[in-house]
């Protein structure tokens, strides 16, 4: 239909971002790999806005997301794993948004987090792969909602509220199973920013077959501080289902060196309450991530990544790419030099 | 290559089209949904010509189905389910068109269907999920072809043939199997249009390895006549493989309104004939479609429809999205809101 | 972020190429089918550059491969099968590139085989499906290096270092197993490019967990002479791991005609060594390929191949698109009419 309308608007856009690694899994030895997205996922993405006039506009987004060290996608069959909306747009009364995107919790998280939840200093170390608590007894093996979900009706507050910014989410599980990654979600997101000051929470609550006994709820609360010379992030978000609870600190600190800038994070997670008869408590991690990325243009750059995670009690948290079978209460470490392209 | 060849041209268009949909299936209760192509189906284009002089014309047209409440592929593995052709075409002769592609029958059928066979009013509702008849004895789990075929040789009449149209398919089996959706189709249209009227006639017959008995024969014919205030449409569908019969008759109805424009089809479809020894007869359904496209603009649209589907005899046809499990003889309510926005 | 960038640059371009083919394998009768990339392979590009001042560039490529016959993926679940690379460019010091690509030892082929790898005339044909030798044991049924790795790493020579050309390989196997396409490879090319006259060498060393008795090598070493009226090939490759090695020699024409161009290849295929107690003497085979190509414009043209593939010993060599089950020693024969667009 494109080359019917002449207001026709379509843009190909996306990121390619590709990084040598080598993690070394405490007792297992190192390895060296080729990995795709450490500074920012690789993507392609089709979009467009159409101005209807009065304030009005319509808009869609289709992303996908690309694996550029094997060509591969990164969900099967999901060629738009990343996002795909149709939206309706009023600057008064704010977006109308329809498809998959990501939850309120995470949208809030991300932006606090120095590594966006990528690479080896990734704060996504302590979400996936969770050999206890809360999100394994929620989702199991099936697709977890603390990044995204689909079939989700969404409504986002419009620029210029004061500084405000937030909205809501709602998916319907459609009837259908856990395995299927379908879900009820209900969720909402409130920020204030002003300055050099960012605040903002957010809570996601999910409902499956696997949540029976209640739901699962991700709340997230989060602030920063911009001083100048360094820019600093605290946040902390929990993820509880019926007596289990994860509870994850992340500190951030981004630090602008002439055309690059230096990020550092500490995160720490922890668990209480229980699974059954099994406690959760005196299992906890941590991790150092420290990095620098420099800026060969504004759509270029390259950059380098330490991380370092520690594990005691029964986790065994480990950076991506690593020799599998880490010991509970290991260590894990974790080197990144790569390229990130804009397109 | 793109880059090589000055009069390069490739166009990405496309349609992003949602709805929330609410289906009520007799005595299952209600299940509301997001669903993806209520008014066109979701898609991306990538399509070009190149004028090569004398007439002559290279054409090329990728088109890949999209679910925009999930972003996943419409088909697993088949990126450009919904069309992948190469042409050769010349003003005179008419088109070469190799590849996937409609057939015939459903060209000639979904031009006369004043929801496109796509919603919770569609069509398509009487065609898929078949529970009885020829459909389901001629591909069982297969693809069939009531909708496309891949590996097509086509050749379309040009335009301007005294206001003729329509054009022949053939497709071969490849020596491959029905698992595999590979088939023999033969199919052939022709239609006229001059003025306010249009009349049309199509032919697919498809044979596979399920279809040893015979062939599957899908015949289509269908009148439209535009009397300005009003558009109405009459179109006959027969599925017929060796005794069974299925006949779907559609009555369709638009009619301007301003910007925009109501649609209403009343659908019918009957069974006759055996399968083995069961006979067909006294299985019919029935379908109230009615519905209302907002233009917002020339490129996007607000919509809304009712549809209304009455069983009687084996027949357990339902509107998608609502429970499964409708009893024979069963009823299905549904009502959709939603957006097109082509690009 | 495409329309975030004064500069941003990204181009989409590709190949809509598809015949209709009819095979011949002895005893078994004929197929006709409608195939997909027989003059050059169907796909679609996405890439562009940046200039980054001072002789350094950044650029990507995402190569997807069309089934234009089906619209299917032609790799399952990997949408830039054919290429996802991402590149820093220097003029002085050469291109690093990372990602999926093409290996040494095919760049170094494909160049000299007057049918590119594609279509009835294949060179292809003595590589895929190989009944015997060291391409079965080193990688089964899993993807083989022949063609192109992922997770590699290269350096690729500049241009205008005295008509050299080339560069160097590096993939890890990241620790994973060659059920999984994962294995370690290191590859070199090395060429030189004078007036008429190219000649050219290549290896590709890979290690899986299949070749734990040594590695399979592929070595390529080539030469092609234009002497105007015909440019001639000679292109010979070796397949070796442990004690079997697969003997490739083909002798390729190409000879300009008016618009068009006359194409033919003569290929042989030989097997010494054995694997285990057998050996692999006494198998080989022979491809006689005919071709024409027909040049509509720039971007389109027409072709027609013949080839004529005669086994002996255990193989049972066959042109794609045949009836399935050659018996070993058999022929198989194969003719096609197609078209091919670049847009």
């Amino acid at each position: 239909m494109g080359g019917a309308w002449a207001q026709s608007g379509v843009t190909l856009s996306g990121i390619a971002d590709s990084a040598v690694r080598h993690v070394r899994n405490e007792d297992l030895g190192g390895v060296t790999s080729l990995v795709s997205g450490s500074n920012a996922t690789s993507r392609f993405i089709f979009r467009g806005t159409e101005d209807l006039g009065g304030g009005l506009s319509a808009g869609f987004h289709l992303e996908s997301g690309v694996a550029l060290d094997t060509g591969a996608n990164t969900t099967a069959n999901t060629l738009f794993d990343r996002r795909a909306t149709l939206s309706l747009a009023s600057k008064q009364a704010g977006e109308l948004r329809l498809g998959r995107d990501y939850v309120p919790s995470y949208t809030n998280w991300v932006r606090f987090d120095p590594f966006s939840h990528v690479g080896v200093a990734a704060s996504a170390n302590f979400v996936s792969a969770t050999p206890v608590g809360p999100i394994k007894s929620s989702f199991g093996a099936s697709p977890n909602t603390t990044t995204r979900t689909s079939n989700a009706v969404q409504w986002l507050m419009p620029a210029g509220w004061g500084g405000l910014e937030g909205g809501l989410m709602w998916a319907s599980d459609e009837n259908g199973t856990a395995a299927n990654g379908q879900h009820k979600v209900k969720g909402a997101r409130l920020g204030y920013a002003a300055g050099p000051l960012v605040v903002s929470g957010a809570l996601t609550r999910t409902e499956n077959n696997l949540t029976t006994a209640g739901h699962f709820d991700d709340r997230v609360i989060a602030a920063l501080y911009d001083f100048g010379m360094v820019r600093v992030s605290l946040a902390l978000r929990r993820f509880e289902q019926a007596d289990a609870r994860q509870n994850n600190v992340l500190l951030g600190a981004w630090i602008p060196v002439g055309n690059g800038e230096i990020k550092a994070s500490l995160q720490r997670v922890s668990f209480s309450g229980s699974v059954g008869a099994a406690s959760l408590d005196d299992n906890h991690a941590r991790q150092l991530g420290l990095g620098y990325v420099h800026n060969l243009s504004k759509r270029t750059a390259l950059y380098g990544t330490l991380s370092h995670i520690s594990n005691s009690g029964a986790l065994a948290y480990a950076i991506s790419g690593g020799a599998s079978g880490l010991a509970a209460g290991g260590s894990s470490r974790g080197v990144e030099f790569g390229m990130r392209h804009n397109f």
